[in-house]
């Protein structure tokens, strides 16, 4: 049975009882969502190991980080490292995108190391055999692409991005309308290239019943990719994307017919103005399916800095409903993050989600900032440190530029506000 | 005669052309909105060398760096040296913040060696002169506050912050409220201290004619402070500060007659969904003056990276209608920050506030990111980097993770989605 399947019959799972008690909400709840499928749980049953973790409707907003190798820097240690630093730094999910070196003994090794969901696109891996035995990523059959879907799950990966939206209808709407960047996703370029050159439908929409049943077997969680996903501002909430996306809102209902947990993807690229009308089309169009967006990036031209621009659109889009950040580095656009990149860019994402989940009323949220007020309002300087974000970035912080001695910090001094304010108004006397 | 008076009688001043080619808008459109309040032009007559620089409606909106000693930090050299950073970083004004070591001197070199808009809070200056020679902030005189005020402006101060609407009436209601974090402004902080101790009003709202003197004078942009300002989420947009804000409504009315240009201050610490409304009061309330907004931080629990947390309620808050952002750096809450911290917080902000200029319908925001758009489809990598907000940083990532000699980057590699779909849509064959 898969977790929607257990849901459906009233059972409260192992896995729902940790989401909820995480998330401080009550079981029946979260199975309620289960069962409905605006909440999953995406846990293999290969997946020795794994802590639960709960995307969706009453959750707090999730942060997943990529990793993974390229042609060009293929060395497995440093992915290990980027995936444990990224969990350290608080992601609550690991995708392994790697298409360099030998990509099944690295995606085995997260998959030992690690203990949150871990993510894959095959479509990657699928590309890189056809390119290594056949010259090119699209020289391979059906039965080679549902092959690698089927050892990926059989290897224990919890949710794997398909982009069975991708259709030839869709890619002629896309020719149809234009585009600055035409397609940005490699797993959708990998099938658009596919579908062009065999003049074949895509097998991932063909053949959706044989995904459902692979997925159904493992209880993988279908993450439905934005194949589409415009790759620039002038391109966004267009067409073609919005074409696929009604495409995967059909194929959400029949997941769950199937007792599949889904979700769907999101763009990319996106003005301010349009993320919540993304949002909102998305839940409507897929019945409420969990939303993992990339991003979005509310600008194209912060190449160094798109961890930012991703935490702007990220903050927008989930304080608009979306359940799931997929967190974007300072390298982004530019090449394959560092490790410190990773850090970077799974704080500012979570820094998205949580101001979010502030406005989404999740349980907790508030509490937080409240403390840290507190802190701050009694400038204690230890307890500010622990309820910062990223603790060990606010220590080095204060003690880079603070003796250990002084109560109050080297930007005011002896001109704190908060000092001078508590002697007036009868709360402490200190030194001003 | 001042900008605004100018522009009333219809004479279109060369400061005022000056902005109109910067922003590629109408001369006339320019002088309407200065004749009307809605945009000002900071730039005293004594300041020689300004670059004029045009906040307000209609325009690009601007970003402040602040600067400063303190105590423990009083170097000269490197106030210098963030000024000069900030400025090569894009800002667009600075703020001179210093409380540590000659204040008049730092300022005068400032002033001299910078050509943006230099703004400061003259009660600093009163505060540390008070304590240096009374052994207290608040031990200064009604003409002392006004002689620094005066000082400063005969030097050349473009702008200074005035919590003028810091009344015994406000600090009341403040004290009824009951707030977590009181009062985080020290500006706010020292006048509360005054009047608390001397039983007397707020000297800047009493005498504000005197002030507006002043200001006439040198043709000084007056920021009208939020003393009261929340210093947390849970404080934000409570009576406090929305008391302030009518009193400072009615004083942007009060300056306008007098010809002064003004422009009013904001939040602070504020939730996310309480920021649309903050920013639409704020127009109402004081008639469409210019809103320099601090941050808004949309959590309090960022800090180590609190320039994320401040841009992305910057981007929310102009995209709303604020004209003028106050960066926040990484070392907000924690210390004074370095050169490399001016740096990223003044990136941070203007990725905000190009993200909010994409949506505003600002002149040419869109074009850039159109541009850069092209760049990546065409896979031009000396443009993608022109095209940058930190072409240095963007280099310089491009370079460490990049063979020169690689048209695609090693995220992708030979995997390029740009590179398969061109080849299969037609558009150019490379080597997939």
């Amino acid at each position: 049975m898969t977790q929607m399947e257990a849901a459906r019959q009233g059972i409260i799972t192992n896995e729902m009882k940790e989401v909820a008690e995480q998330e401080r909400v009550d079981a029946e709840e979260v199975r309620r969502a289960i069962a409905d499928g605006t909440a999953v749980i995406p846990c293999n049953k290969n997946h020795k190991g794994l802590k639960p973790c709960g995307i969706g409707s009453g959750l707090r907003t999730k942060v997943n980080a990529n990793v993974g190798t390229s042609e060009a820097y293929a060395d497995l240690e440093e992915e290990l490292l980027k995936a444990k630093a990224a969990i350290e730094a608080g992601a609550d999910a690991i995708m392994d995108l790697s298409t360099g070196g030998d990509i099944a003994a690295i995606r085995k090794a997260i998959l030992a190391e690690i203990h949150v969901p871990l993510g894959t696109v095959p479509i990657y891996e699928v590309g890189v055999r056809a390119r290594k035995e056949r010259g090119s990523v699209v020289e391979f059959t059906e039965e080679e692409l549902f092959e690698v879907i089927e050892e990926q799950a059989e290897q224990g990966v919890d949710f794997m991005t398909v982009h069975c939206g991708v259709t030839l209808e869709a890619v002629e709407r896309l020719r149809r309308e234009g585009r600055i960047t035409d397609i940005v996703s490699r797993g959708g370029a990998f099938l658009t290239g596919w579908m062009l050159k065999s003049g074949r439908q895509n097998p991932l929409y063909e053949k959706f019943d044989k995904l459902l049943e692979i997925a159904r077997k493992y209880d993988i969680t279908l993450s439905l990719g934005d194949g589409l996903r415009p790759g620039c501002l002038a391109d966004a909430t267009d067409r073609a994307q919005i074409q696929e996306l009604i495409v995967l809102g059909e194929l959400v209902q029949e997941a769950r017919k199937h007792g599949v947990q889904v979700m769907v993807e999101g763009p990319g690229h996106v003005p301010m103005d349009q993320i919540e009308a993304n949002v909102k089309l998305q839940k409507r169009i897929c019945h409420g399916a969990p939303f993992y967006v990339l991003g979005p990036l509310v600008t194209d031209v912060a190449a160094g800095y798109d961890h930012i621009a991703a935490a702007i659109g990220g903050a927008i889009a989930a304080a608009a409903g979306a359940d799931f950040l997929c967190y974007v580095t300072p390298a982004e656009h530019l090449g394959l993050p560092t490790v410190e990149d990773v850090r970077e860019g799974v704080i500012a994402s979570r820094i998205a989600a949580h101001a979010a989940d502030i406005v989404k009323g999740v349980s907790g949220a508030r509490k937080w900032d409240l403390e840290m007020a507190k802190a701050r309002k009694n400038l204690d300087w230890d307890s500010q440190i622990k309820l910062a974000i990223d603790p060990v970035k606010a220590a080095r912080y204060r003690e880079k530029r603070n003796t250990s001695d002084t109560k109050t910090c080297t930007i005011c001094g002896n001109f704190c506000a908060m000092d001078v304010v508590a002697k007036f108004l009868g709360t402490e006397k200190i030194n001003c």
